[in-house]
């Protein structure tokens, strides 16, 4: 049996991947009084008088919400709200295996904009934060923002930061390996999507000078027609010296090359021309940009791949667990770029001075101290002075 | 330490009441292939084929949402979304501990009736029912109606119909122990609410001729003012005989008083005034509209009101567990009149004729059996024809 099959499968037998388990058996008249009437009275009560104390009472303080419109599914495109759900009802299984944060899975029979917001606010009241998965770009950012604008709680879309956050994670470890320095580096971008620009825009924040995106049509340039409006604010900041042409213009000179595009797009002259040491992350799935060997031989000193057969894999467990869990201990409204940077910084820490190479930029997904040492970085940049915290 | 006390502490340790809990662990890479990524596409590509799948492959098959608005919430009224999540967890803990149903909480931040429409439509695909609980009246008439004519899952309002079908069960056992007969009784209903109205309805569907609503002020009769369109509607099948004055009068020769208003209000004299061997359910809780001992020495043969240190406990717990298992395992799209009086029938016959006394009309909560044979009641009311199945 192929793992395709028996991952069908498993999904029949397991009907489901979350059960809802109480915290308090029931198992006498006196129980019922305590969890249910007459004594559950006492928590609402004190909650009607003040809502902080959701946090004390209710599950709100360690569970999410893992919001799909079915938009943008892996890499089955817009395949609706109840083909979704398996996807979402696994990503609530990695948030309990991995951080021990509870979550459920939302997917939404609707994929407008305003109906999306206004729900995730409707439904916000049970939950602590609000993961938002698999929605299409441009929407999604403004999803996102707004949501944010809207909630007191943090709200975090996956495809965008949770990537983007392992991406920088592996390229802060590549930069050490192959000695070289974030703002002489030459970054080209495949991809211009929820992913691609999230990466981006991180990479700048955190201190890369230039960064050329590309697409299906090659170099992004303000000259680019069809843009989105998120394309476009971007070459504000990207490809600053105007250039345009194929993305095999764009990686000449290059020194890092990010996909998050198509496979095999990338051929071994285009690495060949690119600076040497070149550090390549080829993230199309389950077929990458170029295939690591191909990149090894022209040239490339570091590759990473979304596969877990490779070396350097760029998986998302490693990041969202974590970052849940310590803005949901800390109590963060938001998650600024100021916590993104430094659970980056702390997977790349991670991978101790022994352990890294060429081939070992990232911890492994099932290092046990992943999601304990990203939630302590996260909740170490909740902002004493309370601005990150827009409830209290 | 009170029993109230006790209830705050508690839920100050349980913080949150229901765990997420995955069914499938991931603990090797290839867990994580099987129930996430790669694998997890295979579900997914069979649902977007065909959504029925999602029945199969996901949570939908055995999960229910427990939605509420906090707008009448227990006797606290309303206290809005956050203050409702102790009641709405500890209703989806009872689903589990019951019924074996999964069920999660979603408190609704809006109390607008199109919003909640729209909000329960769109999160429906995780879901295969929707239970509405403490949402005020006459809202939650149009807001459950339009729910069932939008979705094909079933949306069943339980303070209505879980209320309305025990007092029946009741009924049915008190009819028996007074050998009186339902179409010559006399029945009199306290309080046009959600339940009121519910028992009323439930009651006319069961064979009862003649049924008095009364309110604050009264009988309602066709003159009574102020009554909403709902109530007003229940003037076409109750006080056929176009009676008006007191609660008092209403009571005047009644066989049966069904309380759901207010403590106290029901007078030896009232009791005393109605006919042999009466029936009273005073559910007011805490303090019922009479207390049992006062009714029995005024003449009440079978008293039952809403707690559990006194006979005749009216406790929904003992029907909507399982009215949603068998709806859910028979896949039913609604839950019709059939399958409401098959559930009071059936919890009724759990009283064996050796136990029926005055004393004895209602199965316990734990009697261990009730879930699975309410369960079953249901499921034989899907009509075979599927006009039960409006998915199929």
């Amino acid at each position: 049996m192929t793992t395709n099959e028996k991952a069908l499968e498993l999904h029949k037998e397991w009907n489901g991947k979350i059960d809802t388990t109480p915290k308090c058996k029931i198992s006498s008249r006196e129980d019922l009084a305590l969890a249910y009437t007459p004594g559950v009275a006492e928590p609402c009560k004190v909650i009607a008088e003040d809502k902080e104390a959701a946090y004390t009472y209710t599950i709100k303080s360690n569970t999410v919400a893992v919001v799909s419109d079915g938009s943008a599914v892996l890499g089955l495109g817009n395949i609706g709200a109840h083909a979704a759900m398996p996807v979402m009802e696994g990503k609530a299984v990695l948030f309990k295996e991995f951080g021990n944060v509870n979550a459920f899975p939302i997917c939404l029979d609707t994929q407008d904009t305003e109906e999306i917001i206004k729900t995730v606010v409707n439904i916000a009241p049970a939950f602590g934060g609000i993961n938002l998965e698999d929605i299409s770009a441009p929407r999604c950012f403004e999803i996102e923002e707004r949501l944010n604008e809207l909630l007191d709680i943090p709200v975090f879309h996956d495809d965008q930061h949770g990537t983007a956050i392992v991406v920088l994670a592996g390229i802060i470890n590549a930069l050490k390996v192959t000695g070289k320095d974030k703002e002489s580096c030459e970054v080209v971008i495949n991809g211009a999507g929820s992913a691609g620009i999230a990466i981006t825009k991180l990479l700048l924040t955190y201190g890369f000078k230039n960064v050329t995106m590309c697409d299906k049509k090659g170099i992004i340039s303000k000259d680019y027609e069809g843009l989105n409006w998120m394309q476009k604010s971007m070459t504000n900041v990207t490809n600053l010296s105007g250039k345009t042409g194929s993305l095999a213009d764009a990686l000449k000179g290059a020194d890092i090359f990010v996909g998050v595009s198509a496979p095999n797009i990338v051929t071994a002259e285009m690495v060949k021309s690119m600076n040497k040491d070149a550090i390549i992350f080829a993230m199309a799935n389950p077929v990458p940009e170029i295939m690591p060997d191909v990149a090894k031989a022209a040239g490339a000193k570091v590759v990473g791949t979304g596969r877990s057969d490779f070396p350097n894999q760029v998986n998302n467990v490693v990041a969202f667990p974590g970052i849940f869990k310590g803005a949901l201990e800390g109590r963060a409204s938001v998650i600024t770029e100021e916590m993104k940077l430094a659970a980056a910084n702390a997977i790349a820490n991670l991978v101790t001075d022994e352990q890294l190479n060429e081939n070992f930029i990232l911890p492994e997904a099932f290092n046990p101290d992943v999601a304990e040492v990203v939630s302590k970085a996260v909740k170490d940049n909740i902002k004493p002075d309370g601005t990150n915290i827009k409830s209290k």
